[in-house]
């Protein structure tokens, strides 16, 4: 079922939810789903969303095939009375006649709940159906196998809603029936920015970022991570965006951390493996962020002991050996705790670099002298026994000061094991 | 122009652009249309998302005003050639006759520029525009006013898209308009549960969750939390609402923990309030991301001191006290040493409860008696000196593994303070 020509196919895409409709969840999916089809050098002409009821979803599937080569949809295949998916597709392909067990389905489901020690409910076995002239996708990651079947001239494929269940079965099982063999693909790559605006890393790249230039180079930001993207198709597509994009990441230089999608902790902790360095954190108003997002990439453990969630004043002196005078003179939120805090967490821990944080996140807490957001953020390096603390004052909500503050620190020890500097957008000199 | 009758309105909402038919943003606007219909009684009934080009366009506003009461649609009325939303409601509604200017919106564009100091560019010209049979509605937040018009009998309502414009247009101009006078609203209420599957959760609601009950009950799943949602409206909507849920939530007692919305954390931290009971952490294969969550809610130093990332195994020897011998004898990942490091943590700090996490979180390291995703989970009380150790076997990707060991720690000393016990999804006896 490989796609015969060249010409783009018009890909429509559906997502099905009550609380996409109503506003209760926001939809993400439609917007993964566009980026696969896209790279594929196919064109998404729509996305549409409908309740989890079986009217408007027969009719989504039947306008959205009167008009497009392709329909991917989205949500609703579990196992109860709301998901409707599989009695559309059943209505509208085979006229609503009795479905039929997939026995492979079956294989699948029971396997899954087998493999997790759980009964199944009675409930799950409306998951092994589908109708007559449609076919399973199997599902790894869930109880929901997808459907594929046709609808007129237009293929459609019927994923469950989960973005953990939907992207690796879009993977294995819709993308590899709509890549047509030899089709100039689009090469899409991209490195990652922390601690730089928009706006100044835009002045940076300068003319690369002109419309219609090509390669094209754009940026994007999402949790203060700020994206250069670099897009081009067509002979030697790969060879000339990883240039254009080398040369963006070298203008982009130290504040650029990695590739697309990866996270600062991925960064430092690459540096600290390259470096022979280990780390010990101590956070205060961060709480554990810093320790969490470093051991969020597998194999931390060879560069990251551990350290101390120090949030009440006696943990950062009991445990850290900040002195009790130094809080009452300087107040908990100043540069020499947080030096003392990161010597303390280094020591303690037997690690070269130690990197404290302590700060006021809000939403209380706040002085004229120290607002809310007012975060010093400290990194001790054994080796020479030396410490350097930064004053930043993130704007924003708790969440958002906690985020910036601890991506900060994986930023400040990368760029110290690198002998980088750099301003930080944040900073308060 | 108010709404004659108490009937909801059917409102379909049409986001226009580009980058969001391609995956380049994400449509947040559909979503904050539809919370703010439904707060209104309305039921928003579907999202449709087009390109900007006329011809999608002119057929998504047709075919929406065909079976709606009310359009609105955000994105596409700037000044550009790509901004089609005028030209494509003149061509419904009037024909493509000649577009007026309209001269309120003349003032309001001359009047933004010169408030900042701004030549106005030629092109700003085709923002004063309206098709003869459309009125504007003013954009005291830039540059595009806004158009309504009807189509049929279907009320239009198009509005520029960047949020910071579109929602003040929105309560402004559209909202007033849908309100009925004493409409009853839509009520929507729910809890959140956590340690419970959604079909066994669905089994235990039973009857309650058939479709067309009134009032309805529905289930939702998103990172592990399992939510229910009681939606009802009509007279006594509130209170028939309130008794709804409270029978819901009693029937997943334990495992709710508080309103739709709410973190597992936040409840956790209400309890050890209402306790007058304070936590210390031990985490290893978690990293921080307990305390990450604990102090994520303001005001948690209250009742959290902080603790220890004992990542490496000298961390949970030195600074928790775990022997050497316990871990030598039964692995890392353990009961035995889940239990020292509670206690360890719970006496370090001074706490009346330690709760530790010691784990697989994978994706290497795995055995055949302790796969990927083997966590044992403690939770000491220095009250009475007694701690219960719990084995847990937590499927998914290394994130998912140590987000929901997180939040089972997080339930256990809820449950630990609250007196209650039950089942946990993923547990191994």
């Amino acid at each position: 079922m490989n796609v015969p020509d060249r010409r783009p196919l018009r890909v429509a895409i559906l997502s099905i939810g009550d609380e996409l409709v109503l506003g209760t969840a926001l939809d993400t999916n439609s917007r993964t789903v566009s980026i696969a089809v896209r790279d594929l050098g196919h064109d998404p002409v729509e996305h549409r969303t409908v309740a989890d009821r079986i009217g408007p979803i027969v009719a989504a599937y039947r306008e959205l095939a009167a008009h497009a080569d392709v329909v991917i949809s989205t949500g609703g295949l579990g196992p109860t009375d709301d998901d409707l998916v599989r009695d559309a597709l059943n209505a509208i392909i085979d006229d609503g006649a009795p479905m039929v067990e997939d026995p492979v389905a079956v294989g699948d489901v029971e396997a899954w709940f087998a493999g997790r020690g759980r009964p199944m409910a009675a409930i799950n076995r409306r998951q092994m159906m589908r109708p007559c002239s449609a076919r399973i996708m199997r599902n790894p990651n869930g109880t929901a196998p997808g459907v594929a079947c046709t609808i007129g001239a237009a293929r459609v494929y019927a994923m469950p809603g989960p973005p953990r269940e939907m992207v690796p079965m879009l993977e294995a099982h819709v993308l590899p029936e709509l890549r047509a063999p030899g089709a100039p693909a689009l090469v899409r790559i991209g490195c990652a920015t922390f601690g730089i605006g928009e706006s100044q890393l835009a002045e940076r790249l300068g003319h690369r970022m002109a419309r219609d230039r090509e390669p094209s180079v754009g940026t994007t930001a999402s949790g203060s991570v700020v994206s250069i993207h670099v897009v081009t198709r067509g002979p030697d597509a790969a060879a000339r965006a990883e240039r254009e994009l080398a040369e963006c990441a070298a203008l982009a230089a130290p504040w650029a951390f990695g590739p697309l999608e990866s996270t600062v902790a991925e960064a430092t902790v690459r540096t600290l493996r390259e470096s022979g360095a280990t780390l010990a954190v101590a956070e205060s108003c961060t709480g554990g962020l810093v320790g969490a997002m470093l051991t969020a990439v597998p194999g931390a453990s060879d560069v990251f002991p551990g350290g101390w969630i120090a949030y009440a004043n006696a943990m950062k002196e009991r445990e850290l050996g900040v002195p009790g005078a130094t809080i009452a003179a300087e107040g908990a939120v100043s540069a020499d705790v947080a030096l003392a805090m990161a010597r303390g967490a280094a020591v303690g821990a037997g690690a070269r670099i130690g990197v404290a944080l302590t700060g006021i996140a809000g939403p209380g807490g706040g002085t004229d002298a120290k607002p809310v957001g007012t975060v010093w953020i400290a990194v001790h390096d054994a080796a020479t026994g030396a410490g350097r603390a930064r004053r930043f004052e993130y704007p924003g909500p708790r969440e958002t000061v906690r985020d910036r503050a601890a991506k900060t620190a994986l930023q400040l020890v990368r760029w110290h094991l690198r002998g980088e500097d750099a301003p930080v957008i944040w900073e308060r000199t």
